[in-house]
């Protein structure tokens, strides 16, 4: 049994609120257990210079943590005048990941923006951000879908993530807490698509290690903990959750 | 009748909710109109370092938007790599006007850092910062007194903030909504303590400007609707707000 | 009696020299007491981003002190890499006051370049830069009114600027210096119109607070201070000083 | 058969070179196939200030391409101001994953710096770095064990990395060069011991996905290309390479 | 005959004046034909961490010109964020030259901090800012004498500085103005001391070269102007110059 | 006898690899003594801004040393964020002293990049680096004027250079190392044509003067190891050595 009561394979529990600010064009509170994000999709019609007169849009996320999100307040990014390694990291996730179940082509020439600001950390803030992005970024783009009549909705997947980990004790759990992770022997963050295919997979052992056999036990961890997910983002986006039609497994 | 419904002298809705995050030591969502702002109070067990060995302590804010805070999305501050002007100075005004009314030498030699981060902005965000300021500072120094038995509880009064203008066709409001702000001849940010004195007054005229009778005009406004918001303020800190003493008017 | 012998409600001696490096098109070396200002005009053929194809102008401007302007040498900004908060207020009050008495319409599509470089300081060289600002404007847009013939003189009244405040034992005082500002109670800096009306009104209490009619008493101070330095620019600019004529009070 | 004529499972020829600069404890030039990197490691006699007093050593790494490393020319990231996420992600990559093959505390409050300058990139810079920065750490420690006699050698196993892909026919192939990996639908970058364990696994559909079965065939070609590194690691090293000796394979 | 009628060997009309600011230790405003720098020294009673504790001073300079000093306003150096490589290079060159002629140890553990603000420029502002530069630091010097009572009077000469070029036509001028700066095919600046001693001999052709009998022609020319520089030196500092006392040429 | 049993007019062991790096249009390692430094040159098919449409091109260099060049690891200019006054005073010696060479209308409207890294450094790093960019930039140049047809080959002379200096005992020294040059009294670096002009002479005294006769001499021993460098220079170009006939003596 787990410190705050729950068995290896269980997730926090998880809520995502829609529409939760009145500008952008798609917004989602999102939490799990004391994480919380909130995750917006803003459209913007033109494209980064390597993509003009490509015909293809172009996804891009932005994160940062409000000073106290943390036990200890931290210094904001923009006080220090850069942006840490850690921050550039999870941006660079967040948008690789929702890449990889957006078909830019029918997107067609402009930019979503993604912005995952963590408002209360208690980990797994990377993975609750790409869960929260991806349904704000399904509102946003159904918004557009209605507005502009796309060819297709060009969301080709549900995509959630969620963090495993091996304790010191050997042992294998889904969903890390602050707590969690911050003893664990290796922690991996798994990205994946409903249909079950993996979109990243970033497993790390700090002074540490972890053999086969325990890779496939985590990974096993995270598709138990990401089909739970997958279920609250439907529920949260209602009949835009209709729209998205993955293809058949293999077919990618 | 202003474009909302409100008479020229009424303030919009205003909520505070403290303790709206687990880990700081004081913090609140202040929501007044559209205008939603998490503030939060931070002690830090030393102070900066031209306060070393005098005794006193400090207090200092920070001031930042949610990139979709508002209609267009804004660009990080982190990702641009410095403050902006307006930023710097939305910070120096919060921090000043809060010292206004705790005494350094009780508090001691400790830095409260105060975090405003708009979440949502219609207008008047440095004003909400200030007021929700105040309820999250006083919860954290309640905190404080509680823990380490001050000689006395250092906040000397009630402290808020609102904004007055005049409108192209030279009426006088009262908390002033982003449209209003923006299309506003002039513009008066107040900060007063409970007792009715000032502590902050700035009225610019930009391309435009105001005469002494107009002045005097927008003050009484100003006081309407602080005394308000200091009502609100009292409420959210329910018995934490007995702890306030203000002196007499004219001590100071 | 002041510590430097003068009354409560005297300004230090000012001198405006005008024409005072061979380069720009208006400059000025501005005294007030000890203070001495630096203050050019720079006329540019084209306006920022946002105005292109208005019709408008624009006024910008930028302030520094030299390292050993102060008494302490202060280290330059451009070897720390940034702006300082404080120069950033500065910066932005002399153009936005600026801009209240200079019509952008006639002016046409071309930016005004104002540069207050302190020299020395003993106080209130935020006030003294406008002041000079105001007269090296007016020099760089009467040279360009002759070479270019604009609709007609684009400056509505003349501009000047004091700061007044209040001692620790009550008394109001007019045109600070150093030691007075250092150690005022409550400091207001007052931008004013040759009519008489409010540009800018910033009236601060570090640590203290100020009263209804103590506000009123510091203001009718200013306007004693402002109407004698509008003479010593009226002097300065000699035949220029003439084509600027104020709208009746009231039209604004 | 791939366009350099390898087979799917083969990597490109390897030579470390041992001693390449006289000034740094330890160095190497590692050659990949057309990939060249100057991997060095420099011994300070203190941590950072996280570490003080703690008994426990350091490892950290920087990550730079000269401009004309690559086909076009790359900007400096000193004449840019900043360091690139790319960089970042590089650096933290193989500073994690060399400390888990060095006990920290048997090193002792020194700090080993890692330097990795890619000469020549063509694919893989990151995976070769790590390989080569493991040799010019181990030639460092092997001579501070001499010098200063430490309890026993720290390193506890051989570290060496690859990279693995997935082209978009479907194929899965190992060490890819540029044109292989700027075309690949899958990469994935994988660190493990000479013992067999992984330190690391980073695999990345960049709009694209892979499976379970996928995961495991990547893994087992990054194993084959790992355990030859190894052997040119241990060839390299000479008398240096007796001195490590790995814990059997589960005590970790 | 040149454009402003000086034969080739002739230096502009030069001016120093002293005591020309009331806070610095030392200051002058130097004049050489249009180019005028303010500059200061200033004593700071510690040394930069590399001279600690070693009984030795430091000597450090900053340059800077006021925006519009130029005919075309330049762009501050602050609102850049970062410091030109021109300018580095003339900060570095002040320093250099200055400790060439101050026995550091004499002055013992503290740093003169000399700052040379650009005014107006009409060329040879790095020479000019040398001349004068020297001047305000013996000034400061000298107070510091006084103060303090060092062993002996730390200056071991005089140092003065100037500019010689080859015109396009082949001649050799001395103190070149901007308009021939700008055309000059060679330009030499050449930093001596009063007994005719080089400190610093730069000489560059842009797009051009020198023979060894120009370099000797320039060089003469130099010793020419810097003699008369040196008489200027001498008659602005007063008394304080006849502390300066030079040892016989060939000690050094 | 120097401390490497070098007479005072030896110049170190010098050896010029060319394409050495197979992505850049030229390359070269370049060893001096225990110096070794990577040049390579680039080409580019635009200019900068200043230069649209003038037909001319545009030389430009950087300059960067591996951080464990040197004895004590320096920190990477990239993590500080700002390139220091020492980088940026050689990349503008190498690009002034190359544009002395290359007739920029010949060359047409594209940007030659020279970029230097140092490998290893023991003193002379700058006329190392300008030595070897003159071969990296004329095996580039060659390589287009084959491809591209120029009008005639652009690069009008040869171009070397090597440092001298004094040392404390007044000997006069060429080619200085590590040692030699950080104990020097004075030190110059020369840079020169084949046909023996000067493109740029920097005599320096650190804390030190020196003599017309001194600064003969001085130049007189740059001549003699200069004259070396080209012949070394012309064997390592081969073929392209005699694409280069500078004008007689006294054209330039």
């Amino acid at each position: 049994m787990r410190h705050d009561g729950r068995m290896a394979d269980m997730i926090r529990p998880v809520t995502i609120e829609t529409d939760y600010l009145i500008h952008p064009e798609g917004s989602v509170l999102i939490t799990v257990g004391n994480t919380k994000v909130i995750c917006t999709a803003s459209i913007e019609e033109r494209v980064p210079h390597f993509l003009r007169n490509s015909g293809k849009g172009w996804i891009t996320a932005e994160y940062s943590m409000l000073p106290r999100a943390t036990g200890q307040r931290t210094q904001r990014e923009a006080s220090k005048g850069k942006v840490s390694g850690r921050t550039m990291e999870i941006q660079r996730l967040i948008g690789r990941a929702l890449r990889a179940v957006i078909d830019l082509e029918t997107l067609g020439e402009r930019t979503i923006w993604v912005d995952c600001d963590v408002i209360q950390a208690d980990g797994g803030t990377r993975t609750a951000s790409i869960t929260g992005a991806f349904v704000a970024t399904a509102m946003a783009i159904s918004k557009l879908h209605i507005e502009k009549g796309l060819a297709k909705f060009p969301i080709t997947d549900f995509l959630a993530a969620t963090s495993v980990g091996k304790t010191v004790e050997g042992e294998l759990i889904l969903d890390l807490d602050y707590i969690e992770d911050s003893s664990a022997a290796v922690d991996m963050n798994v990205v994946m698509t409903g249909a079950g295919a993996f979109v990243e997979l970033q497993g790390t052992g700090e002074e540490s290690t972890f053999t086969r056999v325990e890779m496939n036990g985590l990974v096993e961890l995270a598709e138990v903990g990401i089909n739970q997910l997958v279920e609250v983002q439907k529920e949260a986006l209602g009949l835009v959750a209709q729209l998205i039609k993955p293809k058949e497994q293999g077919e990618s």
